[in-house]
């Protein structure tokens, strides 16, 4: 029995009964004889009240001050769950992102780790306790300043703790019984997915799953850290993520499926540039307009141009909340790039299918297409990857589309049993 | 123009409002020239709040836990303190306890300062920056817990960081507009004070005037640092604490006063020892089991013993949240100690008469008793010190007697505007 790191979202503590619940779960953990190291978020709306705060006293504060304000939240959750644990009569101690040892560089409310040091944990562990750490949060490495992660933060700060302890597992509580083969609020007959590689995963988050955020699948990968998604309102066997279905899933007779599931994302909007001079130059202008006004964007595309007028048109897709800023930076970018005008248009969706199994299976992509256009799906822009294949849509049709896909795809569940599925925490 | 440190409490940042009421006295505070380090409390009842929400999980929580919890409301508090500064265009920087290097001894939820290493609040203030402290809190030397201060721990921050920083005055910021003659909701003439001796102001603290507390004054005045106490809702001149009244002061023609002031305290119970064998030893049995349950006793008295028993009585007060732990104490040592029985009374009283005037005037102490004995209220126990008279009455008289007294010593204002008087927070 090694060492074993917990997180729990802050729906999972969203109160005092939440609380004593997972302290009942991570004393059960340490009876079974692991060492266990938990990270914890904020208490259900802490997050939210204390922004509210700051917006009375200041329309723009400070990122130092505001990582300071918000880290109070994880500060309260990891001093009542170490409580929580001591009343059952075990030992815990609490410790913040600093003390634990989370170094991170100076970009406040977005910090990055770079380092984890974690001499305290292993000592409070080594002593028989329970460690409770502070998601979200760490200390700059220059500056010792208190720095915040920025979304999935916990969940980042969770991995990076079982890959400085060499944890066995990270087991990433929320409330969801795990990843599924689509978002069951969609797709009724989703199946919850067993086992999942690091590779699909990735893509998958990076196509609308929200159970996972990118960056914590990517840092788990990087140190090889077998992740294990499940529900905290549940004793079941939820998701494992890692690069080889580990002995436990092997007994479960797992294997890797060709499509591991069908994604969905309604977060997007799409810019057309529209008639844009065919010739070198001008879309590396155009998306260094985009990239200094620090917006990240996701597919592009560029019709091929019209022989008559030597004009194209390029289109990309960007979050929706970025949107006003991209077209400000490109309205003011307009006459040196040269491009006649600019249409918006946040209608639009964005289906991806994904398995590592399409590499071999060179009929994926047909079949896709297929089952898209038999349930009467236009699509108006595709890309795809080794492993993935996009197409965005009209916002209209992505639920019936992914419905399509996954049964098309023979991912429908025979159970008709109904799968409440909701967001994580930070 | 020096280092200046203000301490604000609670009700003074008890809502954003207060918050940025409070962020434009330090700006101003800036403006003239100062550098400004603030020492803040929680908002309001964030700490209440907290204890509910532990309560809620753990009947006993732990003290390492309990400290990390409360510490969150200072976190909450400094962080929109300096948030509300910067939104007027002031550079402001949040330090916890720890990162002030306030170094405390291991006794949580009353730990001690030992030691004050600033150098990043030196390096703020240097660098431009007004400084904001969360008070209340600290860092245990040996095992790098997080620790509080307990009752008054705010002010106690505040006058420590003043020595390190070797400050000009500790401005301790409240809902009162300094330290009166008498507590003005008793009576309504009470005047405010000038400028009083640390040596006056330690002994009203202990005898029950409520604005400063005992512990933060006893440290002003080891280090000589002068503290001006005064309302964060008015612009007016509060009460200098300091050895000798300082220039400003001085300007105001303030001369010490024979009589300082009259305090008074309803908090105290009194326990009678009754039958007590009038031999050497027993006073020593009695309070050292006192003593070993860790309860702090006040007045002491022992009756001249009856010659005819050879009995005697001995009676103390103490806080009547101890009575109950007290008496158990004492029951317990009751065979070995070998005393008749227990009298508790909670009813009581105490007035005291402080003032360094009456070393040389030896009349006040019989002026004292008329006012008293001319007011009808009878004398249950009396005791001294160099500088101060105290007698315990039933506690249906103090308002009449501390009246009588406030009248008697010619403390009585001309005017008959009413003051509001409040406690401070912690």
């Amino acid at each position: 029995m090694g060492l074993v790191v917990q997180k729990y979202g802050g729906s999972s503590v969203a109160d005092a009964e939440g609380i004593k619940r997972v302290a009942k779960r991570i004393v059960e953990a340490k009876k079974n004889g692991h060492q266990v190291v938990v990270v914890v978020s904020a208490m259900g709306d802490t997050t939210d009240e204390l922004i509210d705060l700051a917006e009375q006293v200041s329309p723009m504060p400070a990122g130092r001050e505001f990582d300071m304000l918000l880290t109070a939240g994880e500060r309260i959750s990891m001093a009542l769950l170490a409580m929580a644990i001591k009343n059952l009569g075990h030992e815990a101690q609490s410790f913040t992102g600093s003390q634990a040892g989370v170094i991170t560089d100076s970009v406040h409310n977005k910090a990055r780790i770079i380092d984890v040091t974690p001499g305290r944990i292993r000592t409070a562990l080594d002593e028989g306790n329970i460690a409770i750490v502070a998601g979200f949060q760490g200390v700059s490495q220059d500056k010792k300043d208190i720095t915040t992660l920025g979304r999935g933060g916990s969940d980042t700060t969770a991995v990076a703790l079982a890959a400085a302890l060499d944890a066995e597992v990270c087991e990433i509580y929320t409330d969801v019984d795990g990843v599924f083969t689509a978002d069951p609020r969609v797709v009724k007959k989703a199946k919850k997915i067993d086992w999942i590689s690091f590779e699909d995963m990735l893509e998958l988050a990076a196509s609308g799953s929200k159970v996972l955020l990118h960056r914590c699948v990517e840092y788990a990968r990087r140190y090889n850290i077998p992740i294990h998604v499940r529900s905290s309102f549940s004793g079941l066997q939820g998701t494992w993520v890692s690069n080889e279905p580990l002995s436990d899933a092997k007994d479960q007779k797992v294997e890797q499926a060709i499509i591991s599931g069908v994604a969905h994302d309604t977060s997007e909007a799409k810019i057309t540039v529209v008639g844009v001079p065919d010739k070198p130059g001008e879309a590396a202008a155009i998306f260094r307009a985009v990239a200094d006004a620090e917006i990240n964007i996701d597919m592009i595309v560029q019709n091929v141009s019209a022989a008559s007028t030597g004009l194209t048109d390029i289109s990309f897709t960007l979050p929706k909340a970025e949107g006003r800023k991209a077209i400000d930076a490109l309205e003011k970018a307009k006459a040196s790039i040269g491009f006649d005008s600019l249409r918006y248009d946040d209608q639009i969706g964005k289906i991806s299918l994904v398995g590592a199994g399409m590499k071999t299976n060179p009929g994926v992509t047909a079949d896709f297409f297929r089952a898209l256009s038999d349930a009467g799906v236009n699509i108006e822009l595709i890309s795809t990857s080794e492993i993935r294949i996009s197409v965005v849509t009209r916002a209209d049709d992505v639920n019936e589309a992914v419905r399509a896909v996954h049964t098309a795809f023979g991912l429908d569940s025979d159970s008709d049993e109904a799968v409440v599925y909701g967001g994580t925490g930070r």
